[in-house]
């Protein structure tokens, strides 16, 4: 095991071709490619949780105890009226959607759906209010 | 067919079964349960529309142009950081996104992918302000 | 009303600025070239419809239906367990899934929340066997 | 810390208030709650990954590379033509999809944009396969 690890890290995720087939056949080269694989440093996701078989048509209250659980959580939300956006590193966003659902199961709902989009990018940081900014500005100069 | 056309008017849409099997078969009777239904009159979509193949990753003027295109639809709408909610009737709300696409076509894109939530309810109206507005409720009471 | 519809037939939709300033106000130019804009001639939608306040866990039975409507509307779709592929024109699709939301209302949900994803392309036709089929291909090269 | 540490071991997470106020005051009440909270043992997540930036309207090789990468974490997949289902513990799923928005920027994209759909349930597990199964089995029953 220690020996494999040495060896990934001397790797270059995508060019593990340059190694002779004799040592590393197809699959362990793969494995170590893809292990070696972090989460994003940062990401945002714009999420929209449904509690099902609730038999109730109202979410508010499971939305507002989804807003106190981000609260607490430190992470940048905005909530809007067809979902909440949270930033923060991949890990920590994804941890606070996934006790989002403990949570939701907790007050009494056995199924809950959730719609999400999730952005991550490599060239730039973009927060959710500049990304705003920039589109606003675009449609101020139409004045 | 006009014989078609003139029974499935005085049907009432979900009681097919009022009629004799024997002049009815399961096919005809679901076709015209199925045709004679209206889309729904009010809803709300939340979407967010990615250009492909543009070789840009910023998407701003495109947003910025879909945003003029929904102040000229008249219908009610709101931007946020990952998406945009546009209320009307199902028809017009999805004329609009529609429109939307063959626009961010013609700015260059050969491939748009929209991520959409759409939701319609029988039991009451209630807007895109309503719905803020109750959770924000329910939060104030924890001060 | 008849002036204003003969001289958006002669525009090209994106070209607008050809003209004088003093016959045609910014508004109005807008409006001509947005509401000439048609729905794209061919899509697919990808989409899972949530029925909410039933007190009920299951929704296989809406599935179901919804299922029967698509066999009934003759378009092409594809069933898979997050949700269903339809593929048609923009307007065929989308009137689909609304008749889709107004049948789960008739049998007894009073909120009908689906989360979504359409796709457009001008650069070439493409099924959704087609696009299963080129990842397939590029796999099948790993043996 | 190391008494508040303590006495969230002793808390019943959804029952704070049995503790008299004067101990312990709301924000510290609440953290305990939250932080305590796990993500769920199971979920399945429903994902369309959509490179954006690349000048490319093809997205296969890409998508292939995920396959890989899915085949690789021992997770179970399935592949349609409109995303990728996979099914595991919260965590685990999360961790993988993570990864691919990793790789997929490693081959180049400078912005990845996903679509997901996510479900949780605690009533009983259910696999996509039964999903599927449950909604032919009733469909069947037409004929």
């Amino acid at each position: 095991m220690s020996a494999l690890l040495r060896t990934s890290v001397r790797l270059r995720p995508l060019t593990p071709s340059i190694f002779g087939a004799a040592f590393r056949p197809a699959a362990l080269t793969m494995s170590n490619k893809y292990s070696s694989l972090s989460t994003p440093p940062s990401c945002y996701a714009d999420f929209c949780l449904i509690p099902v078989g609730t038999g109730s048509t109202s979410v508010a209250k499971e939305v507002a105890e989804v807003q106190r659980l981000l609260e607490n959580s430190g992470l940048k939300y905005t909530m809007h009226s067809a979902g909440t956006t949270v930033e923060g590193s991949w890990d920590e966003v994804f941890k606070v959607i996934g006790q989002a659902h403990a949570l939701v199961h907790q007050t009494g709902a056995p199924r809950v759906q959730t719609s999400m989009r999730v952005g991550t990018r490599t060239d730039k940081k973009q927060t959710a209010e500049d990304k705003i900014k920039r589109v606003k500005d675009l449609l101020a100069g139409d004045k």
